[in-house]
């Protein structure tokens, strides 16, 4: 595989070799007869410096070397007289692949805001805080592959268009291929899905869950990494229309099983990102301080983001059950001030404040919150024994929050018994019926099993700083916006 | 993490300790006052043997142990007296966990079809079939991810859901969220796509290249690998409606560093599974051999399977232009003596009859063809300056033929040029404007690239020497299809 900029700044072989080097020019700065091109192809944060010494490289050719332009730059590789950089190129000739015309270009090596690039999502990965992102975003998905991988687990991939209509998780979007303007009707006037594409109403995924279980009954543990879809009008800095989700399942494991491979998971994909993504961060880092130095202390990150994440690293997640949460939050000065939005008591669904309070202000680390009441929480996790610490019945979920971001990870043990699931079913709604093949699992073979979904996006948030989810996606996707 | 069979069976360390073994019961069988149970767990293709002497496994509880249930057997793992197996269980206890009752449970320990496993796809990966299937699934999954991050490549996320109507590559699946009865429409009766979900009309996307090329034009080498979608009423082994792509773009390579990259590729995931899978590629060896031992010996395949994966890796793919396939096509017997159906000439789209004598009858080994006549390829490859040899414009176009598949990797250098580019797109009737983001990587340095896209599905079936496309994905979507 040819070389790239991030080889020739890595490894010092390659100096005093003649070598032609491909990218895109980020800045040119004239001093003392000489031209400097920072050039950049994408691999690494890091530009080559490229020197032009007076005359060697025709006028006309270096007046096409803008900002954005393509280049090969052809020259010796040699040690670096300036300060910032091991090595330079001291160029004998310069090809412009493709110019960008400095008035019509619109990424200038000036400060650009997120919203403005967010409108230029073609061309934002061109830039330093983009292309940083998504490199982190590339090392994150490598990561989980990799973690699951070695763990023995199998990708797995549950379908994306679905006729199953009962998972309840959240509005989805139709898929079809009717005339929608003169849909086939049936006599009844309602419409004759029996002539769509799949002779039945489909629509795109809101989780791959489901289809996973009934893959880890049969290969033990699996997981999956695929787009998911909710059609919900959420215009927040964390809620995406299409969004990566990341879905282990497991046969065999219990609740604290679960626990702990979450744990150990996000610690693996956080670390892989600190061990081969620090430059990246490092600038990203930089980046989020610049951004908050405007903020209100109260406001700006506790802590600096490659510390922040050296440190969740370092550090067991808090373990408490709901009952005991709800317990600190009754106690907590918020409370009792009335400072809290939204009251609390135990059959609560958590609010982001509360949450917030136990993972910000009380244990300052992730938390991991076990044993919700079984009203708030979904019809296939596993109803737990009466245990007389609780409050009421619970099920064996998990949540793992974490600072800045809320949840992160949402799991639990599932519902093993098909008598008590298909009680739970119809309590909520669900007829059982429309789901038999879900319920085949539990009348052949069942076993205990337990597993989490994780919203890729939100890793990265964590991990690059971003504070708006639509940064660390290439093509954001919400309401009224579907560009490229 | 928690042992499996598969590490059992592999290392010897466990030997003389006592314990708990989890999984699925395959059959079981008695002889001479000892029950032999052959546990899997979905790890591995083997299963352990849990040897039950007689008198100490209660009766009710043996019983249950009937293919499909789930159990717990706990005992000492001892060296085997038995062919067929290194080490078994000596059982001392038995849990039960879920049963499976042989009058109902459709996977009873006989041959079925592949058909009827295809109607019940939330069971088939509890089959020996399906989970070495998905086994290597998994594996070649994780190598197309090791091979592009170890050589420099981002993993590159296009839209799934996307307004872009130009792309031109298949028919395409509707995404709305809009009453599919009464949709809101316009004063002049069209449907006011204004007030759906993203405001604008939307589809699920047919390829995420032409994201990638904006990608590589800023990372330098990235790869997408995700669903892609096709509403075509395809009903072949070859074709499904929803399937996974694989789309590598990389800026400064040119045809001919594309096809050195798609060789590579191919042949290291090929390696990658024959190097994990062995156990598996050979029980579906055996498979296919059975399967075709009742075909006539010309359909049968020329080489076992895991013989045919060598050959791949070791040979170099046959590479040569369109033009000489031609000429080779006219020189052959099948032309001759007019057994092709479809006519051989100069410009014409080579059908499956063509492609399979090149590859099967005349090479027997894959074959790279290249610049392809302009007017039967999509308008972004790149257009070849007019060379002597050819007979007529080409494009820097590149098809990898596989044996028995067809075409495994359609891929080109991109036409870099914005006129042409721009002069092509009218030609074949796409408004350059709406597509101007594209057309902005063109217009803002522009630089050399290529990529290409290969249908993981049909690597699958390469690999597995499955003949049926349904059977190498969790949950197929073909026409009138989308169970589950």
């Amino acid at each position: 595989m040819k070389y790239q900029i991030k080889d020739y700044l890595r490894h010092h072989g390659f100096v005093d070799q003649t070598l032609t080097v491909q990218g895109w020019v980020r800045t040119k700065r004239e001093s003392k007869n000489v031209n400097f091109i920072a050039l950049n192809d994408g691999s690494t944060i890091n530009n080559l410096q490229v020197v032009a010494e007076a005359g060697v490289i025709p006028e006309d050719i270096l007046k096409l070397v803008t900002t954005g332009a393509a280049i090969a730059a052809t020259g010796i590789l040699v040690d670096s007289q300036g300060a910032g950089q091991t090595v330079e190129l001291k160029v004998t000739s310069i090809e412009v692949y493709g110019t960008a015309d400095p008035d019509a270009y619109p990424l200038q090596p000036k400060r650009h805001s997120l919203e403005f690039l967010r409108e230029i999502a073609h061309l934002r990965p061109r830039t330093n805080t983009f292309s940083a992102v998504f490199r982190v975003r590339h090392a994150l998905a490598f990561a989980v592959h990799k973690f699951f991988s070695d763990n023995g687990f199998f990708y797995w991939n549950s379908p994306i268009i679905t006729g199953s209509d009962a998972e309840g998780a959240g509005e989805m979007f139709r898929v079809s291929t009717l005339d929608p303007k003169n849909p086939p009707l049936n006599e009844d006037g309602s419409i004759n899905y029996k002539e769509d594409f799949f002779g039945k109403e489909t629509n795109l995924t809101v989780s791959g869950q489901l289809e996973g279980e009934l893959a880890a009954l049969a290969l033990g543990k699996i997981y999956t990494f695929g787009p998911t879809f909710r059609a919900e009008n959420s215009n927040t800095t964390r809620h995406l229309a299409e969004f990566w989700m990341i879905e282990p399942e497991m046969a065999f494991f219990d609740l604290y099983d679960n626990m702990d491979l979450a744990e150990d998971f996000v610690q693996y994909v956080i670390k892989y990102a600190l061990d081969n993504c620090v430059e990246d961060l490092a600038f990203l880092e930089k980046r989020l301080l610049e951004e908050e130095k405007n903020k209100p202390q109260n406001e700006r990150s506790p802590m600096p983001l490659l510390e922040k994440l050296q440190f969740v690293i370092d550090n067991d997640f808090e373990r408490l059950t709901y009952t005991q949460a709800i317990e600190i939050l009754l106690q907590s000065k918020p409370h009792k001030e009335k400072k809290f939005q939204y009251p609390v008591e135990w059959g609560i669904d958590l609010q982001s404040e509360h949450e917030r309070y136990l993972v910000e202000k009380h244990f300052k680390k992730p938390v991991i919150l076990t044993h919700y009441p079984r009203a708030i929480k979904a019809f296939y996790m596993k109803q737990e024994v009466d245990r007389p610490e609780d409050k009421g019945p619970t099920v064996r979920a998990m949540d793992v929050l974490f600072p800045g971001i809320g949840e992160m990870i949402g799991g639990s043990q599932r519902e093993d018994n098909l008598e008590k699931l298909v009680a739970r079913m119809k309590e909520v709604g669900i007829e059982p019926e429309s789901m038999d093949w879900f319920l085949d699992t539990r009348r052949f073979g069942s076993a205990p099993h337990s597993g989490f979904g994780l919203g890729f996006e939100r890793l990265i948030q964590f991990v690059t700083g971003m504070g708006n989810i639509r940064d660390v996606i290439p093509f954001p996707r919400y309401p009224k916006s579907a560009e490229f």
